[in-house]
């Protein structure tokens, strides 16, 4: 793990959640993209070396609408930068972490992504990805 | 704000979650620290060019404990670092944010930290800070 590539954060409404980041970070989104697979519409704010991410949810069976109705807005995730995301899942399983998915999968912003179970990690629903070179 | 400087993340028990992050990381954590006007023993750990830090509460009216029983472990805050504090916290109340404590405290670390009202901010307790020169 290299960095934290993004934190993800859930938001009711897209729309308004990018004016309100853009007074934060001073700087617009450079970046929306929507990830039909996961029912959500994203956008994308750089901070330096990292980035945020704001996650709206596009159907009621989406990942972020159940999250957004069981704990309100707020940070939904963080994501690491990983160079070998096949390797790092491995090392992952054999130090005793739940991969949620062994086979990365396609995430937005061109990323192969894996999520670790957040019952292994304090709460914490963990991210890695690997740029899709 | 010129990156992600750490993500702060509430556990029950900081001597086991340092053992789990460890094993996350593939690295211990490289310092601890207590915050006794917070209520909070910290840990830290490196990761790039961020950080993440672990917090247990070391008292019942700390804001950990409250976070805990009210949440859960989970992430905490976001905190980004800041060249100026003074003129950031003045940049952000101008955008009309709201600043919990509009002089800067010392933190952990070796930072002044403000904290924005995560009502203002889609639910993320977004925390700046700046090196202590």
């Amino acid at each position: 793990m290299r960095k934290i590539e993004h934190i993800g954060i859930a938001v009711k409404d897209l729309a308004a959640s990018n004016l309100l980041f853009e007074k934060l970070f001073g700087a617009p989104a450079y970046k929306e993209e929507e990830v039909a697979s996961e029912g959500v519409k994203t956008s994308f704010f750089m901070n330096g070396p990292n980035k945020i991410e704001l996650l709206e949810a596009t159907n009621p069976d989406s990942p972020i609408a159940k999250f957004l109705e069981k704990k309100g807005e707020g940070i939904h995730h963080i994501a690491f930068d990983v160079e070998d995301i096949v390797a790092e899942i491995a090392r992952l399983k054999a130090e005793g972490f739940t991969v949620l998915n062994e086979t990365p999968k396609r995430g937005a912003d061109n990323k192969l992504v894996a999520f670790l179970h957040p019952k292994g990690t304090n709460g914490v629903l963990v991210e890695l990805c690997q740029e899709i070179g």
